[in-house]
């Protein structure tokens, strides 16, 4: 792909359009991770941090702040605090699922072990504390805290609900906003926050922020069941884990006692066969529950965008705005 | 034992002394640990929280907050808070430690899996930042995440030492720190702070609760070469774990070539035989090493003594003072 074609992604744009603020933030979470006692720490959190994810949170923060006409310089400790949240839940996470890559390499827990990965996480969120309490702002810690204890519960529900074929759209919609959306709206609601931005700025951001989230993982978890090895997932993966997700549980509501019988013995029993992921997407195709996960997941980005038109008139509004129908373009 | 006995214990008449707030504490944590979306957390948490610990850390607050003058409601909160914190890094350390007993039972992650034990930790950790948002101090923020940094900077800092002989003193210090003083030491420091004690004073409480919990540990590492199965420890465990501490320090200093060849084998290599338990015995008191930390030990809580002068004179200021003889009165 060249520069100029990469140059259009909405993201690489935010990127350019937050530079000098981006470069801020890699300054401070490499200065933050550091520990003078324990040189296991940068090293684990280096090879997270240096694995160069697109960095979305931080730059909803940072974008969310210029939006609002902040001019510093508190969205920095904010946008490093949301990137090290986000960090320290991937490195439980790896923990959790067990998983051996993570961007397309080796996790943590893999390269060093899983009683690394469950403290520096712990001393990434720690710091990101010591970070928000620099900025002097309770609200924003109260904002970012709460998120936390979402994104915990969030994936304590899911442990319970994932082999549950009882589990609902609504309690799949809690799991999401733990996984996702939680982190997502904490990210652009803080930095309306910091900018002292009018209330109804701050619940748009909020709204945007949750909007965007809960579209962005449906899109992960539709992806799943027809998306190509390019997008880092292979299709099926979600089945072969027996994670009911969006789709599974609309083809569920729909089934009848054949397919409920193909449902519990894949899923809820994990007995899966040759062949069982085939009759899986052909059982999803005829309940058409993924042409209506992506209608939802568009309802979703929608609304996000609606919530931009509450907010002034931005270069980065327009962006944010983008990054939205973005988030969809590959499935729409 | 005869309750009257019982009632002699200096953590009792501390209890006894303050138990109105620690109703008030118990009511808190079992109200803050509940999750509306996800029943799997106060069943985990539950079990470490009802399992009927000490409950010293939160004791410790409480009673600095009253010996300083303050009449609440936010001592609750913050003794709350310093338990959730405590129960999370045991949640965590069991996974760390594949641990199979805490406090004579089983682990959670026994009982569940490490996950839970993962997520749940995660959780409380949330949760007690947004108790102590409550208390609106950005101060008691900053000492508690700080503390909370230490904590697993400590605990990672012991992952590359445990097994090396090369660990030094300082290095031991520094473990013991993240493992046990800093949350003795915070959990006194933010009892002055919410009370809004005169910085000498929250200065003697920071150094009365480090050199308590410096002190509690070299008596608990200290017991595990001398010790009895009534204290819960079997002599040896730290030996068999391979756990480089302060009584084999001192005595790796000061061994002949023959004696680092067997700290070696059994420590650093971890191939250890019948019999190497009572060589390393025999070897630690060759060089006095037991008696070494024991009057470490002493010195330490003749330091936390000594700090207590410092505070006005009170009823509890008596009673942590035979705390802190309490503490190494099982080795002097």
């Amino acid at each position: 792909m060249s520069l100029d074609v990469a140059a259009t992604k909405p993201h690489e744009r935010l990127a350019a359009a937050l530079s000098a603020e981006m470069d801020a933030v890699n300054v401070m979470i490499r200065e933050r991770m550091a520990s003078e006692h324990a040189p296991r720490i940068p090293e684990v959190t280096a090879h997270l941090v240096e694995a160069g994810g697109k960095r979305l949170r931080p730059m909803l923060t940072l974008a969310a702040a210029k939006m609002c006409g902040y001019d510093g310089p508190f969205h920095i400790h904010l946008a490093a605090t949301v990137e090290f949240i986000h960090t320290a839940t991937l490195l439980h996470d790896d923990v959790v699922d067990e998983s051996a890559q993570r961007r397309g390499r080796p996790t943590a827990n893999l390269l060093w072990d899983n009683t690394s990965s469950v403290l520096v996480g712990d001393y990434l969120f720690a710091r990101s504390f010591l970070l928000m309490v620099e900025t002097g702002s309770m609200r924003v810690l109260e904002i970012l805290a709460g998120a936390s204890a979402t994104i915990a519960e969030g994936e304590v529900l899911q442990l319970t609900a994932a082999r549950d074929l009882r589990t609902s759209e609504e309690t799949y919609l809690k799991v999401v906003r733990g996984k996702t959306a939680a982190l997502f709206s904490a990210a652009t609601e803080v930095g309306g926050v910091i900018a002292s931005a009018p209330e109804a700025h701050v619940r748009a951001l909020y709204d945007y922020g949750d909007a965007l989230g809960v579209a962005f993982q449906m899109v992960d978890d539709l992806l799943d069941y027809g998306g190509t090895s390019a997008t880092g997932k292979n299709i099926g993966d979600d089945f072969r884990e027996r994670k009911l997700t969006l789709p599974v549980i609309k083809a569920v509501a729909k089934a009848d006692a054949e397919e409920r019988a193909f449902w519990q013995r894949t899923i809820e029993k994990g007995k899966q066969e040759e062949g069982d992921l085939e009759t899986a997407l052909s059982l999803l195709a005829r309940h058409n529950a993924l042409d209506e996960v992506r209608d939802e997941a568009l309802l979703w980005i929608a609304h996000a965008k609606a919530q931009l038109q509450l907010l002034p008139e931005h270069d980065i509004r327009d962006m944010l705005s983008d990054l939205a129908d973005y988030v969809v373009a590959r499935i729409s």
